[in-house]
């Protein structure tokens, strides 16, 4: 009967449909949050965790600084690199071991670990939305990459195949817990982004395989890179399963280096930023990157145990950095050799090494400081370093990259579109991803507002009262920001406004009438605790004059100069504005007592993606300065000839072509 | 009869010592100088030099700055540092080969050319005078050396016996050519020093071998170290055979790379200073060492055979280090990385490399300038580096070395006995022994006077007149010199008097009466021309203030310090001299019109081996700077408490244990 073959295909496709869909939403991993209730880093559930992160997908981004890029990032940045990646051969290494392709094995041995990260990134995109393109390219890769995974779980291409008996002989430079690391945050990215566990269940498999190898009463094992640690602690909030939180701890204090099997110098462990216990720490001196990831993985590893040694450790290591070793962009590891940390100081501005990579790093780990305190001074330096020494490492256009960003340049700079240690791309990728994800958090008390751009939210207080949030501001070209609540239902809660300690002063109204019953103080939150109903209107005005930044005198390299900054912008001088002199040759007319005076400022919209452009009267050296001699027994004349002074931001600086470049300018008493 | 008996006993007895004497006195090459008449570097015959060396036999030292280090050389340095290359079984590795020894081979694959460098330094003292034992200990050295050589003239301890096979094979990396360098240089020395061939001989023996392996139709080389250049060209001016010049150009100028036999890249030959043609050169970007000696090298090859491609390179070369290149020290190579010559104004102090011997790299290539051209400017580096960048490298006491030396240092250097790679000591050792030689040379048109030291010169002009002069000063601690001239007999000639650059002014008299009739321009030599008498006498009186150095903007790591200097030493401010402050914390009030007022002066024979220490009233920061903030938005407040400032001049710090030290300190405006 037509009917009944009509409801048997009927029947037949909802089951299909169903079983595609029940493919699709694989159960939660027992014990653990909800998928759709993750954030960056998920520390909703965290007992040392003073804030809870926010998921990307709550937050829908407006008009603004970020917009284009995260375009680009999506449109071009992304698609760009897996075609690079293909092209170098990365991809193909994991093919190469299912029998897909006949090829050799091609890049450094970590190059699993940028397809990695690529990986992440794309499901962080899938995150902020839907994009069946993009969601396919993605799975074509995971197929490869899981066809690739060894029957134990073992999952490198470097070490299977004909190198299969080097496994785990070599943790100094193998990178294979390294790499690990990032298979496990891709695949949390990804379930995160589709609700599918296949990735993520591979990571899975391959840390179990780690961990039923390595740990405290069997052989020993440690990072050669670290990464892994913050990635296992983020498995832990995942899937609730302690045993990776142990071995993060494991890892982080309790390696024996007794019983490691290959051979090691104690400056190989301080290098290294491994082995040796966390807590034994007392400077940031080794591989900046491995140095920035172990302490988001100390502090992954805080928020979870509370051990107070770990985080007297942080407090040490995070004074070591922001009092001595950061540079004003918020870039970090100075030092050329080792791609190192420097001395205390020592932060050379043409010969800056400032890997994107290690920007990136400080990123995160002052995201996770940001998790555990609420404390300002950690919003402060992520802000700095996202729109600043973070962003200078990718072209306007989303597909030419800076490994290392200098403070001063010659010219002999320029944006690749591919490194052969091609870490930074796909981490820079990464990290304009989750910039939605780091706009607002929860606590018990209400909502917090770390970063000012449009945007929607649409999310939750932590008792589970729903609100709404949207924000309208051109920050940080413009210093108003209006943001207007909605809760579900009226109720109390604070809200808590990021007041920047870049401005000299902030006002902030509600509904119309300003706040006067406390100081609103630069460098902190700014309560406010209401019952809030719909449609409530805060709006924050910050003082954003361009200011002279100073250094301390004995950062030597930037005595007697100034750096120019306006709002969280650092900006520089860049040689096309510059037609008839050298920006070497310029000199800031100051007056010490007002430094801010005198400069004006204009949104170029056509300019460099749509900047504000500094301007300001100076005075440039009638005789070039490098036709001067390097030393003289008496001062150096100062310089007289008139010349227009143009900033441009740091950040989309060699967006023009190779070019001579300074941040720290050269002053001079107006 | 007893008279016959006793005349054949006399007469044998003379015969035999006739035969030791003409052991010892062996023939001089062909077409040679003759040994008594050599300089340092031998330039008398030299067509392109303007100037000519004076042997440094022909200089007495006399009491002052110079005398008690050289003797510490001599009595304490010399001899130490035989008994660590015998401790660190750099003399076995020869004994090994000759079966004096049944060891293995120990350390780098060039220690040959550290103890080559420890006979050369030994050899150039016993230019200064008889040493039975010291001779006594080279010869034993020199009968080790020789007995090792091979019959065809190789000789190179790690690649013979089991690593024979690699001879020639890896010029990159294995330093045959400049070990070989060493050789001659030492065998030059010894005979020089000696009278005697053997060392010499073997040297040359070896060079042929090389020659005859390698050259322009033959199988190609290049040396992996320059340092052969200049021995082959000493060489040829030792023995006047022109085939060692011949491949001196031929390894600076002619190397056929496209026929070389190891894999090598563009930037490997950059980087080496070595293979490209040394005219193609255009700045120094390369291991600091390689290109001093290089450059050295190829002004020998410029003043015997007059290339003026050469030369136009030497100059380039010369400015690029002169005009951005240099610490105020005379110190060179400022980048850690590859031990290298930064970029321009590539400068930091406290991570500066400057290698000793990339000092002594310049002394000897200054000094090599200086005898083509008579151009104070050459003196003026050569003195710069000499008294500071070059002495900082030894301790007073003559036995604990830098490799490197920084201008801050932050309390993490010491000096240390050795080092694995000792390039440094026996170079150290060499240059010291030489200063005689540097302190005077003749020309033409008579004696250039270019260091100021108690002494007394027995020699003669270019034409043969016998003269003696004798020097008396304190220089540099005090400002007259007084200098008797007795020629044997009345003579027209000129006097090439030294007017430092550093000096405001100065003034000449002669036999009492000042010279007025032309200016006494410092940075030049100020020429006396007439016909000379017995006990002439001249005294030339500089102005020797207390000058602060500025540095050129571009220089940002100096910007807003000053260097202090008085006459040609260079000062620090070390901590032992600052009980309650941090050195790094003190600022010095200037006055920018008139920046040397308010310094006081006062000779301690007991401090650091007697020395000038520079005072000033100067202010510290109240709170110490390492405790305030790395960047404010506004400049930081002026230092209030007052605090003496006392500087000790640079090259004593680190004499007094692990220290402290700055050498450019922040000013105020008085």
């Amino acid at each position: 009967m037509p009917h009944r073959i009509f409801l048997t295909i009927f029947l037949t496709a909802i089951l299909l449909i169903i079983g595609c869909k029940n493919k699709k939403q694989q159960a939660v991993y027992q014990s653990a949050r909800p998928v759709h209730e993750m954030g960056i880093i998920s520390t909703s559930s965290s007992p040392n965790a003073k804030l809870h992160d926010v998921p990307i997908s709550a937050v829908t981004l407006g008009d603004g600084f970020w917009q284009p890029r995260l375009q680009a990032n999506k449109d071009r940045s992304i698609p760009e690199l897996l075609r690079l990646l293909e092209e170098h051969g990365v991809v193909d290494n994991f093919r190469r071991l299912s029998g897909r392709r006949n090829v050799e094995r091609r890049g450094y041995l970590f190059t699993d670990s940028d397809l990695f990260k690529w990986m992440e990134a794309a499901a962080l995109v899938l995150q902020s939305g839907d994009d069946p393109q993009l969601k396919a390219k993605l799975d074509s890769v995971i197929d490869d990459v899981l066809a690739a995974q060894g029957k134990d779980g073992y999952l490198n291409t470097y070490h299977q195949g004909e190198r299969a008996n080097e496994r785990f002989t070599k943790f100094k430079s193998n990178h294979e817990l390294y790499c690990l690391g990032h298979l496990i945050q891709a695949g949390i990215a990804y379930y995160c982004g589709s609700g599918e566990r296949r990735l993520l269940d591979g990571a899975i498999k391959y840390a179990d395989y780690v961990i039923s190898l390595f740990g405290p009463d069997k052989r020993q094992c440690f990072p050669g890179h670290p990464e892994i640690e913050m990635a296992l602690v983020e498995l832990y909030r995942t899937t609730g399963d302690r045993k990776y939180l142990d071995f993060a701890d494991y890892l982080l204090n309790h390696v024996q280096l007794d019983k490691i099997e290959e051979k090691m110098t104690a400056s190989d462990f301080q290098y290294l930023f491994s082995g040796l216990p966390f807590t034994s720490r007392k400077e940031l001196k080794s591989h900046a990157v491995r140095a920035m990831y172990a302490c988001c993985g100390a502090t992954d590893l805080y928020m979870e145990t509370g051990n107070p040694a770990v985080w007297e450790t942080l407090q040490t290591l995070w004074k070591d950095m922001s009092q001595y070793k950061i540079y004003v962009t918020g870039g970090v590891g100075s030092r050329y050799q080792g791609e190192a940390f420097g001395n205390k100081y020592e932060l050379p501005n043409e010969r800056a090494y400032t890997e994107t990579c290690a920007a990136i790093g400080n990123i995160m780990w002052n995201w996770r400081l940001l998790n555990v305190t609420g404390d300002e001074r950690y919003t402060e330096i992520m802000e700095r370093a996202l729109y600043n020494g973070f962003l200078s490492g990718v072209s306007l256009t989303g597909d030419r990259y800076f490994y290392r960003n200098p403070l001063t340049s010659f010219g002999d700079n320029e944006r690749q579109p591919w490194y052969n240690c091609t870490c930074c791309p796909p981490n820079v990728e990464r990290t304009l991803a989750k910039i939605p994800g780091y706009i607002y958090s929860t606590s018990p008390e209400g909502l917090w507002v770390h970063l000012y751009h449009s945007n929607e939210l649409n999310w939750h207080l932590d008792d589970g009262q729903k609100i709404r949030v949207k924000q309208v501001t051109k920050y940080p070209w413009e210093n108003k920001v209006e943001i207007t609540l909605n809760p579900k239902t009226k109720k109390e809660f604070s809200l808590f406004l990021r007041i920047p300690e870049w401005t000299p002063g902030a006002s902030v109204s509600l509904n119309g009438e300003e706040l006067k019953d406390k100081p609103v103080n630069p460098g902190s939150y700014f309560e406010i605790r209401r019952k809030w109903k719909r449609k409530d209107v805060v709006v924050v005005e910050f003082e954003m004059p361009v200011r002279a930044v100073f250094s301390n005198p004995r950062l030597g390299e930037d005595l007697g100069s100034v750096a120019l900054q306006r709002g969280p912008v650092v900006y520089c001088l860049e040689s096309p504005d510059f037609p008839n002199t050298s920006v070497f040759d310029v000199a800031l007319p100051l007056d010490p007592e007002n430094p801010q005076k005198g400069f004006t400022t204009q949104f170029q919209p056509d300019l460099l993606g749509g900047i504000v452009v500094l301007r300001k009267n100076a005075l440039a050296y009638e005789i070039p300065m490098t036709d001067q001699p390097l030393y003289r027994y008496a001062p150096f004349k100062r310089p007289t000839r008139s010349v227009e002074l143009k900033a441009i931001p740091y950040y989309a600086w060699a967006n023009r072509g190779v070019s001579k470049m300074e941040v720290w300018v050269p002053w001079v008493k107006e």
